[in-house]
């Protein structure tokens, strides 16, 4: 691999991240939730990066910022570069940020060169979803796929998002209107930290994503029978946390048989909980991921088969209820193509990662073809004020994103 | 098995049980926390019906109830029989008071045959350490291992031990006076529901107690990595919900591969404890116990040795905080043997078990030879308003006990 003596572009994008994080809703640590007043600044300073680097930019109807340079031929269907500007309660700096600020520094170098087709470059307002109830609102709004409902959700103080969005001042009417035609959209390109370990791991700065993993999600709960700790001999007991116990092992079995495939129970709530009562009743949850559907859902059926075996072994009953069936959303392959050969171009060796984490770029593959580049973060850490990358690191993704965008420009 | 047909005794005992069960601190269910106003109303109806038996009868320093009758042998030592009135929250009415009753009844009996040692009943009032932080205190005034610093403990409101005896009629500075004179007594005998489902599994109304079981209790906790949930590969995790589900399954399996011993996982607590997030620490508890401490020590150090071995496997670090190490204590043999002789005399097949909850017994054993006897109840239910025992069963528990005093007194 090899690397400038100075990553120039790296340092651009560590300062406009650094800039960036000055906005929070509270003192001390990085909050910015969506439609929030650190929101606005945020996308308010992000307009004015945009501005700078020559972009003709605004803040839309649903509080996403775009920015636009014109290519040299009229007519072409533009490259779209995003990613988005809010975050999670006590958040680190990169998440998001950094697909947004790199597309404004790629913007910028590729407006020297002149493109043949137009740059848009999008920081959406909400991705987390931390604030109100809605999946990748702004995003969706772009490609045409927004929910009106969402308008009527409300956050933890009860304000609509139809009227924190009036007081951000976005407009709730304008919404329909942002849906994008897609014959004006060459391809969605989204640039991410990796928020997980692997690419460090393997030494690697960047990945190209091959597919956004779909989300099965399900609360359980095991019923077994209350008794004292001291007098219902083992062979007697119906103890639910230890049905519970042999669930968990399950799923952590079954979710690591495949590459890329992940099972977690991240809740379990022991009824009476109490050091001398055997346990009556385990609420449970179990979260599954993989880059296929096919594969999801056999990995989740056979876990509650065996599951649903435990139960009847042990004799408590065992109740699933699934609440997420979310698709996987595969990568386009042609543009996984054009991110790779940019990686090697960049002198940096190839590796394909799917994503166990959404993106806004689930909401964009439906407007137009999508990809996603992630950079190596330190200890796979994100949602976190420790989450870290290095500007070595940032600079190859600079240089591998407008790698790519020069190649689809031409 | 020979029953009368008509169970006279049992109807009597079921007759006074449901009397006192009219006395609770709480409207609409059976809650009768020691020196309560309802233990008061509870005392004062048990010495009246230790009077009307032909007791002398008082209610002493520490708010027990102890009537006696003596014998026609004048210095011989007294056979004692007991059981506590106080109760848990919402309880179940068998649960101490059968023992009581039981002991009423024998004496009322024994009586018109003129034993030739005396006979004490005792009703003690501290045995489910529910109000006050203390430890069987009401039997340990009499066994003389009254241990001052319990007066100043303090229940919820604020309340001390020495305040509330004061407030109840008792008499702080004349616990240390309570203790017996070891002489004095030649066994202490004790009837109690069996609070758990052997004997009802089995189809016997009662069994002989060979020992109470020994107590380990402690507080655990694993620390592993909260991650997320969708980007943290399956070989990278430390888990440490995942870790403590295969410690649950090792104390469930060490705990049912001998005889009479229990290990139990009451408690689990897991952090953060989101459906998306990897459990980065349990806090949890075992309670394991055993009728020889022996075999105890032996077991939960095979269960430790082993969460120590999966913790170091899995990278979680693991602390072990043990808070309790009760020793056993076994039943006199001598007066085993005489309850079993007693239970074939009454026609039922003897069988011995082991008690898992702890008893006025156990302090009692300190003062004088001590042996219990288990009285089946429905489902191995206690501690609950759903407690119940036929009045079949009762009648075969006063004639077992009569015939045990008689061969004692002999």
């Amino acid at each position: 691999m090899t690397t400038p003596s100075d990553p120039v572009l790296g340092r651009r994008v560590m300062a406009l991240i650094d800039d960036l994080a000055r906005h929070t809703d509270e003192p001390g640590r990085l909050t910015r939730l969506y439609l929030s007043p650190a929101h606005r600044a945020a996308a308010e300073a992000t307009r004015a990066m945009m501005r700078a680097a020559g972009l003709a930019a605004e803040i839309d109807a649903a509080g996403s910022v775009v920015g636009r340079l014109e290519g040299r031929e009229p007519g072409r269907p533009a490259l779209l570069v995003g990613s988005h500007i809010d975050s999670v309660v006590d958040a680190g700096r990169y998440d998001g940020t950094l697909g947004v600020v790199l597309g404004i520094v790629a913007a910028e170098v590729l407006r020297e060169d002149g493109l043949a087709c137009p740059i848009e470059v999008v920081a959406f307002g909400d991705e987390e979803n931390v604030r109100f109830p809605t999946n990748l609102s702004t995003s969706s709004a772009l490609a045409g796929r927004y929910d009106p409902a969402w308008l009527d959700g409300t956050d933890a103080a009860g304000v609509s998002l139809r009227g924190a969005l009036r007081q951000f001042g976005g407009e709730p009417d304008g919404i329909a209107r942002l849906a994008r035609d897609p014959r004006d959209y060459r391809a969605y390109l989204e640039v991410h930290i990796e928020q997980g370990p692997r690419l460090e791991v393997e030494g690697l700065p960047v990945g190209v994503v091959s597919a956004i993993n779909g989300i099965t999600r399900a609360r359980t709960h095991v019923t077994g029978e209350a008794g004292h700790a001291g007098t219902v001999p083992m062979p007697l007991r119906r103890d639910a946390l230890a049905a519970v116990a042999e669930m968990v092992g399950v799923a952590e079995r079954i979710g690591a048989t495949r590459t890329d495939t992940v099972a977690t129970v991240g809740v379990a709530q022991v009824q009476p909980g109490a050091i001398n009562v055997i346990p009556a009743r385990v609420d449970f949850t179990l979260d599954a991921r993989a880059p296929d559907d096919t594969v999801r859902h056999t990995m989740v059926g056979d876990i509650l088969a065996e599951w649903e075996a435990i139960a009847a072994r042990r004799g408590v009953p065992i109740g699933v209820e699934p609440f997420m069936d979310s698709p996987a959303t595969p990568m386009d392959p042609n543009l996984v193509a054009v991110f790779e050969d940019a990686v090697r171009t960049v002198g940096v060796p190839s590796r394909r990662l799917s994503s166990g984490a959404g993106h806004d770029a689930v909401a964009m593959a439906h407007l137009c073809p999508a990809a996603m580049l992630f950079v190596r973060c330190r200890g796979g850490i994100s949602h976190n004020p420790a989450e870290s990358i290095t500007v070595e690191d940032a600079d190859v993704a600079a240089r591998v994103l407008i790698e790519a965008l020069r190649g689809l420009a031409r």
